[in-house]
């Protein structure tokens, strides 16, 4: 009965068919356009790796079984998610890229019979895409969520809600938002936040312009999105009033911990395009991958891949046991950020002239996994509150000394 | 029958009361003698120590039940050493200090029944210290095992064995030795080399000076050891003629991730340490523990702490399969050696001016923990062999994909 | 007597012309277009500013004064490509881009009276653009050059030069090529190399596709180039035969110099882009400026910042005076290369995720500077060479006392 | 008129005569008490390796000429100090060790001439050393100066100082102190503090205990001081009543460098050693110093040493002019503690398991350095200002654009 870290045989074989569907359906169509999914075909390619990768039955493995989905918890969810990770095309086709992962999760735990059939259940078929419309521009919600300044007001038998929303991923072509507004307090409260429910089409509803951002592989990009006006019916409420950041809290423990294993699976293909290289080439009297300080850039890479992965089993394993994972989840995510980062600037510098160019993947790699540090929670806001639990649990260790 | 990274109940247990006793019993003695364990008592504090542990029921974790120890696995030692490396004397308290447990690990593995009855079983209760005399000076076996020049040559009903070895742990006042011998080939050669054991009193064998380096904490010093037409019985064999590299293997993978366990327990104490401290002083109008620079230093402690955990979970689990770990054990040591001396070295710097003075722990255990990127393979060595699998795997991939 | 770090006032002037002219009429172009030349205009822009280049006063600092540049040295050049360096369409604008900077730099010492006429001359006045041809696709001259393949061999009246080169900056548009080519040895002889001049209408001179990398701000990209039979007089020869590694030198050194310059000016600008805002945002309850992570950064940059400056002025020194300064333009430039990299990244970090998208121009400077760490030479080249460096001093240092 | 770098010929001269010096007379007392220079002799070793410096022309470089000194400016200084910093006993040999060096330069500057017979004129020749009474154990000075609690209050005919003083280097054996007390406002006030000069043998000084360090070689040591009902006279103030601070600035911006030039000397020593020996040595086929991992860790420290010694020489020049240089020296300051311990640090991981240990200067090298991260303000602190600064110049800059 002790620590076992065996991974199901289900899930082995599911991982396996995922590994096969990207390397053989996925990777072809990201390099033939560097990455850039708009380019690629956006919702129309969607629509075909969806098809393909549910004939292959690797599709929505995260979802709940009654939606069609392969009901995985977090632990089965980590190898499957690298899988697909290794193409940046791959979780659009497995339907789990961000938002929609996350969104399906948290529908999961928190909408009601009503809610899920109406939203949940298109989303996690892919019928639709979804968006989470939390960030705001200064001085709103951005790295301190308690600034949240979208207010939902009390109207005839709902609420009116107005704000000003950006780097919203996903919102053009979403067919739904997920608005998160203030219904109580003032910006800088740590409580008073609502989730609401609306369709795209709801008037009052207005997607503004795509923020041009380092990444390209998210479909609907990171936009301005407004809310003016807009009225929905007391049942757009997800889950109860004033407890959102609550919920946000639900949904943004496990999100980081899918975005770490998606972006794990993107490092690994960076680093086993260069390895891939030095193995081959030859320079300066020697194979490349023979001279030491290319050995010490693999060898970082693979630490650095191992503790990655290795911080992420033991955060997946508290998330499934129904722990809030907080501080897991924050030193999981805040690593793995920076460690992904470094694993491919290392790539590229391992192939030269040619890993800054689109003649392999590692540029693009480079642009898509630079914002993770900062997405999701800066490195520096999860460091404070990693520091802030560390610093209360000594003082409070001092005050049952005394 | 997805991964769990509990642990039993019982392994908790025992953790909990070695927190206890080292809190309670090592820890003042550590501090009184600022870890130096020959000024603070040497061979007659050990048996002192012992004696309690023994009596507090934490004696002997790793040893088999049959000689009196818990017989617990590499899982299961991990949080259990790393409580007793909280106090430096902790780990010679309950028996697993380097090298006995190492030793005590591979003869358990490796010897006959006499062999046992004569070595392990007065090892594994403490009666005797022991040594593993692998290491020798240049042009000899350091970093690279293979150079290896002490000889082992055939005498009538045995070997005469003649070299010179040098960081010999433990050596002074050692009751026996494990001694790596060539017996085939010639320095360089991958292969060849035969164990031994001798009593420290069989004629032959001298133990010279003790080399004065940065660590105060083991028992018997970093020793040279000169082997002088020293005659062993065939019975002196351990295993094999001819596969000491291979027993060798035996050996460290397990006593490096003992050690790591050992050092993260120091690491955890130092940043406790520098925490606490922080949670109550005060400067530039704040307390320090909330300055930004200071939370950044605890968080990347935190980090540290949790990384160099799972990727220890990790390796052991792979030991206790039964697998030679040696890829997993070898990212574990480097990330951990490393990690364990930002985790001090930041700890230091929290505490300022008394950081550096023996007025807290600190400074000793950054000179404690300096040597471990050295000991047990540096961690250049380390990264070599890591990178040079990772280029050999990608190598055969290219070929079968040809 | 003793050491003077002041710049003449006349350098002071220029530098303070230079910040006006870069502010007020090129950032803003730059910005307009996110850094893009192509896109904001191409050789057209590159008229246009280099006109009011000329008339500001600012035009072609580094050239000769008799083709009309002011004829600075290393030392005083520093100030002035820095403030050119601050908008990325600066160097352009000045005529002191890559390569045509270098090449000035280069015909200018090398160069025969007619070649100074037919090339050197227009090229200083800003009438054609140049590209020097030395790089080639693997197994050829990359980091090593020594394994340079383009061969030329004698032909009736001059030389015959086939190869294939590749990430030739300016290619595309250029009036001229200095081409390196093999005349004599094989492949991996550190001699045997001379450099040739081509008119870029010469028949077989054929410059083939841009690669498409990271960078986006140099005109012409970065190209194939193919010459296929290519003839050329005699007096095509650039100084003497055989002797194009030791011009490469020449070049090489210096070049790296003004590369350092140019991308400290670009570090500078992200650096002040971010602590802009961090001085007026706020955050956590607190300017975000007053955030202890935040002054981190900032201060790290700033540490970066003046540390590579110092280093430029001690390399630039030693140019000056006629020195190789091949250690200390390795040195310079392996630490500015990391450390603008280092300098742009903390600033996009400080910004969040506007610091990730284009309506900052951090994400773009950080496209633009990534490749420096592998552009003339890589950060693992000149760290080996100047290990060697130190190496030999070392064993040379033994083998006097012995 | 341009930029000089060149050293005055009598520096060079001066240089050299110290380097010779230092190898021939005082590293092997160095290396024969492994840098603790009170098992060394203490103050009888300090008299005669002065006695031998005199003879020698090296001594006291920076003292006023009309105190028997070579009257050399920072920059001028860099270099002898560098020379002398070669060995941990050398400062002290040459009369340059702290604190005694700074308090010349304070002397020189702020003391009358009464105080400058009395107290500056034995302190130049050697014929006492001093201590400078500033740091304060918490809540008092520390990092954060105006926290100062020692007080000062007038008394008949001078004043009586009351405090308790720690880390004082050199007090234990010193012959005077300097005194920083309070003698306006209260602990937080960044104003109210004056010097004071004492003989050592003024009742009311009371040296305690010697705070055990990391390091050895600074003779006197790091010790506790009590001042109890210390009466003094008006002319022991040093300059002005309530001006301490200022005058502080005027020691500490100076004495940050020299610091910084001696620890340059110590990391240029363990560079050195360790390229000696991987020069030499040899393992896994090949000459150790042409390992790649080797190389990458003699060429970053190379570029640590030239990027130290190209900001002390930004500095130097700023103090030479004078200005404050209170950001060129905090930059230096916080680069050099960082460069300097990693130098050491990676020259006793060359260096393997003779690194750690006190056959070579390494391990001893490492204590010595670590503590300077700290004394002279942390990194911590230095970055604070530093980033104070440049987000007030930021903010100035926004409030005159508008």
């Amino acid at each position: 009965m002790a620590i076992d870290l065996s991974q199901p045989p289900e899930v082995q074989r599911l991982a396996e068919c995922t590994r096969a569907f990207i390397r053989d359906r996925v990777i072809p169509l990201d390099d033939a356009d560097d990455g850039d999914i708009t380019a690629a075909g956006g919702d129309a390619l969607r629509a075909d790796l969806q098809r393909e990768a549910r004939e292959a039955g690797v599709f929505a493995p995260h979802a709940p079984v009654e939606y069609g989905g392969h009901g995985l918890g977090m632990s089965d969810r980590a190898p499957i998610f690298e899988e697909a990770g290794y193409s940046l095309f791959g979780p659009t086709a497995l339907n789990i890229a961000a938002p929609d992962e996350g969104n399906v999760h948290m529908l999961a735990h928190i909408a009601d019979p009503e809610q899920k059939e109406q939203f949940l259940a298109p989303l996690a078929r892919g019928d639709v895409r979804s968006a989470f419309a939390m960030t705001e521009p200064a001085p709103g919600a951005g790295s301190d969520p308690s600034a949240l300044t979208t207010r939902a007001v009390r109207a005839e038998g709902g609420w009116r809600i107005n704000g000003h929303k950006w780097f919203i991923t996903g919102a053009d072509g979403a067919g739904f938002f997920i608005i998160m507004a203030r219904t109580s307090g003032e910006p800088g409260d740590r409580g008073g936040a609502t989730m609401f429910l609306a369709p795209a089409d709801t008037p009052g509803v207005r997607v503004g312009r795509h923020i041009d951002t380092l990444d390209r592989s998210m479909l609907g990009g990171h936009c301005e999105v407004f809310f003016e006006d807009l009225l929905v019916p007391d049942s757009a409420v997800l889950g109860a009033v004033d407890r959102g950041f609550e919920y946000a809290q639900v949904r943004l423990g496990p999100a980081r911990m899918t975005h770490v294993m998606r972006w794990l699976g993107a490092a690994r293909r960076g680093h086993d395009v260069a390895v891939s290289r030095v193995a081959e080439r030859r320079g300066f009297g020697s194979r490349l991958g023979d001279l030491g300080m290319i050995q010490q850039m693999i060898a970082d890479n693979e630490i650095d891949i191992a503790a990655t992965r290795a911080l992420l089993t033991r955060a997946c394993w508290e998330l499934d046991r129904g722990e809030p994972a907080a501080n897991a989840t924050s030193i999981a995510k805040t690593y793995a950020a920076e460690a992904i980062f470094r694993i491919i600037d290392r790539s590229m510098q391992m192939c030269g002239g040619l890993g800054v160019s689109a003649d392999l993947p590692l540029a693009r790699l480079s642009r898509e996994v630079r914002p993770f540090r900062i997405y999701d929670g800066p490195s520096e806001v999860h460091r404070w509150a990693i520091a802030k639990r560390a610093v209360s649990a000594a003082k409070r260790a001092q005050q049952g000394a005394e």
